[in-house]
């Protein structure tokens, strides 16, 4: 009875759009996956479908036994899952979610993908299923995702996270304002992108600022040290308000962060009188894909 | 049959023991108060409690329409109810709720009253029955308290809410680092006895910075200028982290702020891009201990 049961299990088609791949997974219950992929994409809405429809046909799964499609996007998205708008996919006030359910009889989410790797993380990573967690995202922008009493905070406009707009008083000083189409405060000093910007200048990559951290050039130390500094202040910050039991720093980024996140961690214990476990994503990359499979079985 | 039901009501016993009196209060599901007093206390255990016990008798009530007793404490305090440390009360380590329960046969919970004053003023005050609020108590020193979900965020070691350890860079260059038995990083700036003390210095109250706010004393201006950045920068912050609907802005100081909450607003909105109101408290002096009550009938 017990074995039969287990052979009828249930899948969710989990879909990670970025602006440049997706990465498509369909997995059960308990995260394992029966068949993954990731394809590149022009981010076109109907060519995003058809990958998904040439997903599901490769997979050769029983389409009866995809419980639900849950897509995560990066932007902002309101609570009926329209993109309001989404600057790396070019999309605004596009109703995503109406125009991929047309194509399906399975229920389909479209929800922030920032919001999703947080729950990916706590679930199959680092998270360890905790009730109160932080999520940090460190790419081409910075997007955060809180957890709490054990459910993603999604805000009253489904806003909550957007920490790439949190600011310090000497950015007023220095004219750093928030702008709706731009990026924020806080992306505009430590996102992946100011960080490739600011290595250009140094004839660099952003990778190689944290391989020379520490080394003898000035300029690469200091770019490397005000970035621990602003991310230590953000956590601390966060830290005081929510009081979690992790943060989890995750995105493209982060895979250079190795050598900075014990940096990290003890500027944070420093200056916040929390105790908090600071640590790395597990999941890497497929964070995203996995948060899709348990928003849909049990967060939706 | 409806009638009968309605005269049976139960009550809840609200106490908030604050640092030189105590507010009591007996309240009913709709909030509807049956009897109430402010009793002037030392902040001894023992004392408290004969002064609960005079209460109950003076309410005339029959002890076994009292549902349960909440109290609200400003400190740190943990998931067994056990004040850690409440250095307005001096007591550190206590478990109250067992001392109080051993006393009464009704259900006996003790919260942080920040977070207890969240909770009545989402109920019966400026909240409105929000899902997604924010509490800021600017008293003596500074607490806060999350609402998420509809739910109050106590994080993973119950100190969520603890913004007065919020900083800014500047504070670190500064050393206005953060420890535990001390005033945190933004109480150092903003609190009550902050105020205070600058107010002394230029021979006036803390009341009076507030009324000559605008008139021709420098010093003044920029005291309460800089007493609002600090501020609409944690509540921009803030913001961006849990986008509620409001935040509302209690605890002693608040009532001389009438004049600088529109300013604060504008600051707000000028420098963070969501829409959120930002109200001062509505039950003033009573919203921990209808916090209580509330935490007793529906959140406990």
């Amino acid at each position: 009875m017990d074995e039969m049961h287990k052979n009828k299990r249930e899948y969710v088609l989990g879909v990670d759009v970025g602006g440049t791949k997706i990465l498509l997974l369909l997995a059960d219950k308990d995260g394992q996956t029966y068949f993954k992929k990731k394809v590149e994409s022009s981010g076109n809405l109907n060519e995003v479908c058809n990958i998904i429809d040439d997903f599901i046909e490769e997979s050769k799964i029983d389409v009866s036994r995809i419980e639900a499609l849950c897509m995560g996007v990066p932007g902002e998205i309101n609570g009926d899952g329209i993109v309001r708008l989404s600057i790396q996919l070019d999309w605004k006030d596009v109703n995503v979610t109406e125009y991929v359910q047309s194509r399906y009889r399975f229920p389909v989410y479209v929800k922030n993908d920032v919001n999703l790797s947080a729950l990916g993380e706590r679930w199959l990573g680092n998270g360890e299923n905790t009730d109160h967690m932080i999520y940090i995202s460190i790419g081409t922008g910075i997007g955060g995702a809180v957890i709490a009493n054990g459910h993603l905070v999604e805000g009253y406009n489904h806003s909550a996270g957007e920490i790439g707009y949190m600011l310090d008083k000497s950015d007023l000083s220095k004219g750093l304002h928030n702008e709706e189409t731009d990026f924020g405060s806080l992306e505009r000093k430590i996102s992946g992108k100011s960080l490739t910007d600011k290595a250009k200048e140094l004839g660099l990559t952003s990778e190689m600022l944290f391989q020379l951290y520490g080394k003898h050039n000035e300029d690469v130390n200091k770019t490397i040290d005000n970035f621990i500094l602003e991310l230590s202040v953000v956590i601390a910050n966060m830290i005081s308000i929510l009081n979690p039991e992790y943060v989890i720093i995750g995105g493209g980024v982060s895979v250079s962060m190795d050598k900075i996140i014990p940096i990290i961690r003890d500027k944070v214990s420093q200056i916040s009188i929390f105790d908090t476990q600071i640590k790395r994503s597990k999941l890497g990359g497929e964070t995203g894909a996995f948060g899709c499979v348990y928003y849909a079985f049990y967060e939706a």
